[in-house]
């Protein structure tokens, strides 16, 4: 059993790529697809649920009613997860920590049923809070059930996050991997929680094919890379 | 840069001390301290914060007021990070989720301006939803500052979480340092939230000193050791 990718190892003081003067890898990922806007961020028709209620409450769900989600609580999903409060010169501050404010993340969801949106796999863009379509897959379905090790369970819509390692290791050398673990474990709670807000729940994904992932998505596997998914739908 | 230990490795189907008969590990630490029982878990005085706005504000704190933490609201604050909705056969069901319900944590904190309990380091139990004292080191918050490589920020209490990765190993031999941190990440992210509802803040700290931490919870950094820690007081 090894524990050391668990450890802290700040006292080596490992020197990082910032330290060396390396430029800031980009904040989001280039990307030029088709582009569909989200409503407004505006999120007031989500409001009434009780904070303490949505803690106690909170379950893994594995079971969804055959329902669409609107592109109004899409917009809300993606923005509780990854939205951006604030920019700043090096960075953004989001209703997610992230270590260093690095936000390694990129959100693909599959899309299967969310009204104004044709089935496909989409990427969220936080800065812009729109989505850009990625691709059209054949038989997404069946790829995504296959990518996700049986899981997926039907759900309108399935978030797949990415990891831009370099992001994260650019600034913390030392232990990354934990890092990202830790991040992606901060947005994927806040993902579980704002589905209260739309009578939806979630399950976390953490065994998935990593190949299959990540050719779906159309990531290199190295640079970045599927580290954590969710599917999402009414419950 | 290493990006193993963010990948996925379910298809090498590595087989688990689960699936060749191991006996479960212990659910909760066992441990003989004082014993400090927390008021009833009954939250309803710390409803009334949104779940969309305290989504929607979260930021990351760093300065806290010079006042008390009430039992009350560190009840709430333990129970809405790992507290036991339902107990079953092969473990709990907790207000933050974890890969396969293995809940790998012991959640120690550090106190300094609770009322109700002396300065000192205490355990939580989960499932008495108890505190046991662990020990009362001299110059706790000296201790505490140099094992947070300076952070800790004169909070009036700081959750200090370890993991006893052999429960999450023992189900998921693969990629049990990945699965532990994205559960850390979920339960620290609640704290972020519950911290909402008790007009409170707190800011995680991944940058620790491993031997000074587990040596102050009297940890042997191995079969536990700390993975994350959290400040909280009031702002």
């Amino acid at each position: 059993m090894d524990i050391s990718n668990l450890q802290s190892n700040w006292h080596l003081n490992i020197e990082s790529d910032q330290q060396k003067g390396a430029e800031v890898p980009a904040f989001q990922k280039e990307w030029n697809g088709e582009r569909h806007p989200l409503p407004e961020p505006d999120f007031d028709s989500f409001t009434g649920i009780d904070l303490v209620h949505a803690i106690l409450t909170r379950r893994s769900e594995r079971k969804f009613l055959e329902q669409a989600i609107s592109l109004t609580e899409l917009g809300w999903l993606l923005f509780a997860t990854q939205g951006i409060h604030e920019t700043t010169p090096r960075g953004s501050r989001r209703t997610s920590p992230s270590a260093g404010a690095r936000h390694p993340f990129e959100t693909y969801i599959a899309v299967f049923h969310v009204e104004g949106l044709d089935e496909g796999i989409y990427l969220y863009r936080p800065y812009e809070h729109e989505l850009l379509l990625v691709s059209r897959p054949e038989n997404l379905r069946e790829q995504c059930r296959e990518a996700l090790n049986g899981q997926g369970w039907d759900a309108p819509v399935i978030f797949l996050w990415t990891a831009v390692p370099y992001r994260t290791h650019w600034r913390y050398p030392g232990r990354m991997p934990k890092l990202v673990a830790l991040d992606a474990g901060h947005l994927c709670q806040n993902l579980y929680l704002a589905c209260a807000a739309i009578d939806g729940g979630t399950c976390a994904i953490g065994a998935y094919d990593q190949e299959k992932c990540d050719a779906l998505l159309g990531v290199d596997g190295e640079t970045e890379l599927m580290v954590y998914g969710a599917p999402v739908g009414k419950v």
